[in-house]
């Protein structure tokens, strides 16, 4: 197992480093030769732990993660004008803590306990330091959780349950980017942070690709839609499709296109993806209900200019979704699929159907949509969507449930 | 497949029946021969599908519940003074929509759209109502969900989320219940409430108890402590391990102890088993945090008389936690094992803890600890549980957090 410069190349040891020390590129892992697991492990992402960077089973720490279920979304692809495809949606709600962040942060405080480790530092939306908050409590870790204070209320709550100390800090993510940097140096722990930061939690997500192309059985769907902020889901899906196909022997198939979904309010990545550049620029003021990808990436744009590559590498592209799209998405998926997901887990869908009613995709695609996150991480936005809950005035006031539900009188 | 009653032993046709039409008993299912299933589906309890009272796949409606986790609790284990045993927790929290209730709902909505239904309705203290939603949604089907009104915000929050129609009534769920069974007669809805009620989704919990024979690896676990409503939990673990042992040719090495762990302020069932009564009594004033086992079963007190006598038929036994307590389980479970329990889903390691503490089981005993429901049902109790949550004053105050942390200075 090795370290290598995304950018230049440069091969580094199998270290605790979050950067090339040549030109400050990310890191990714190569030849993680991991090991063999067995018994209850094989029903979690780490049944595919000899291609994971964790050198002992013991080092493992696992809730289970993973192994999330594929859906078919049919009562959804019959309502969509004109569609003639296949939708799957790739139901992350369903991990530990609720969100796909649970197999980054795995991978990496099992490698930090292989490495060592004093204690975990993580910079957060709300998921990744949930995650990173149940993971440490489960071997005993001391975590440290730095949030933007306009993190939901739910996120915060499910953080400090697990036990997790939660630094608020005002300004967007990227001002907890920095000062979880410095945090994480200046108490020697382990940053845990879940941009391309860390290059073993970020190998952790190649497991969503292995996963996908099993659940597919070998039929390469045509696009993946995935939720963006800084991206490392993109290299999860992207390198983990092209292992699978390389070990398959299938590899003249060719990977899915991603297509980069992003907040209308907060989407550097697609904006670059428009207007042809080669380099994302940060984005200034993200405005988005979408609290998990609202990440204007300010100092590490480099982080977005990779995903970028990637993506087109893919042969994919980009969408930029509104509020509203993002609302009405969640209300099909939980109304017509069952899946209740957070407004950044719904973005996957809302940038399909905008997608699909554009016609800037066939009709007959065979689609997967990465439903990222829990419905519960943020309730108050179902709780704005005018619900339908009615107080019985008198038990024998069946009638206005009657009218409630538009049926006949008896 | 035929339903027979579990009171007189009458065998009656396996249609939408909820009751003995002689002497009003509950019902159970016999000899389901299910259908074989493969693909997805063998990653859920449908697995069992054979077992199940379905007869074609076309039918089954999931959401890929059940085959939850089971996580050794090594750092609780430590923790507690004297045990030398083993516990597990069985992390029914990653199910779809949060609780243990999928199994029930998912195999009760797949045997309704069998039978035929033009809708469902369920009395819900919650859990039952939001995965009584989801499946719905997922097959189009209208829902009505009936809740006390004093429902927790987020229970209320994800089943309206789901696009059902919640009516609140007021008083304990017992009132739910009865309102429930009169609205679904007078809408020819299917009641798919999960006391004892429907035979088809009561059926679904079995596999709870195959899952923990498989997951122990035939070791039979020496207690399995389950949070107790009414009990149809208690059948499904019971029933489960019978069968399993049988059909696995272990039938002479016995089932676990089953423990009825209830909420000191609702416990007919505690209270009858001490009593050394053989009829459970209803509960008068229900008085606890636990809101998914706050149930006084007044009207069909014969459920918790059913569960009783399981309860007594396993060996088992019965114990009563306080919410204090229960918040202390909540506490642990989080911040030692990193899984967020809602009040009710954290009784049985507060019961089973107690029960420890207190010398009235083995020190040695191999203990599973049924953990039902997702700590988002009900995030109120643990926003009081003072949780760590610093505002930065200025990102030059790193010293403050060192003392947060109880570390010492640079
Ligand atoms: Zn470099
Ligand atoms: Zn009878």
């Amino acid at each position: 197992m090795n370290l290598r410069c995304v950018e230049c190349g440069k091969v580094l040891p199998p270290e605790m480093l979050y950067e090339c020390d040549d030109c400050g590129g990310i890191l990714e892992v190569i030849h993680p030769n991991g090991v063999e697991t067995d018994g209850a492990l094989q029903t979690s992402m780490w049944r595919y732990s000899k291609k994971l960077p964790v050198r002992s089973p013991d080092h493992i720490v696992s809730l289970y993660e993973g192994m999330t279920p594929m859906h078919r979304a049919l009562r959804m692809e019959q309502s969509l004008s004109g569609f003639r495809g296949i939708v799957y949606i790739k139901d992350e709600t369903t991990n530990p803590t609720g969100s796909f962040k649970d197999r980054l942060v795995s991978v990496a405080i099992s490698r930090a306990q292989e490495l060592g480790c004093n204690g975990i530092i993580c910079a957060s939306s709300g998921n990744a330091g949930a995650s990173a908050a149940a993971y440490a409590a489960k071997v005993g870790l001391k975590a440290i959780i730095v949030a933007p204070s306009h993190t939901p209320i739910e996120k915060l709550t499910q953080i400090s349950g697990y036990g997790a100390t939660v630094v608020l800090i005002d300004g967007h993510y990227s001002h907890s980017y920095r000062f979880a940097e410095r945090l994480a140096k200046e108490f020697n722990y382990v940053n845990v942070t879940t941009t391309y930061l860390n290059p073993y939690g970020t190998d952790g997500l190649k497991t969503v690709g292995y996963e996908l192309y099993e659940q597919t059985g070998g039929e390469i769907p045509d696009y993946v839609f995935v939720p963006v902020g800084s991206g490392p889901l993109v290299k999860g899906v992207y390198q983990g499709f092209q292992e699978a196909l390389r070990e398959s022997g299938d590899a003249r198939k060719g990977i899915p296109k991603i297509i980069a979904v992003q907040a209308a309010g907060c989407s550097p990545i697609v904006k670059a993806f428009y207007s042809g550049d080669m380099e994302v620029t940060a984005w200034d003021q993200p405005a988005t209900i979408a609290s998990g990808i609202s990440d204007p990436l300010i100092g590490y744009e480099k982080d977005g200019t990779y995903t970028l590559r990637l993506i087109r590498e893919s042969g994919g592209g980009a969408v930029s979704v509104t509020d509203h799209e993002i609302r009405n998405a969640m209300r099909i998926l939980a109304q017509s699929e069952g899946v209740l997901a957070e407004p950044t887990g719904a973005c996957s869908l809302a940038g399909f159907i905008k997608m699909q009613q554009n016609h800037r995709i066939s009709q007959d695609s065979k689609v997967v949509c990465m439903v990222t996150g829990h419905g519960y991480k943020d309730f108050k936005v179902y709780r704005e969507m005018s619900p339908v809950v009615h107080q019985l005035k008198s038990p024998d006031d069946t009638e206005s449930i009657r009218q409630l539900l538009c049926l006949s009188p008896d």
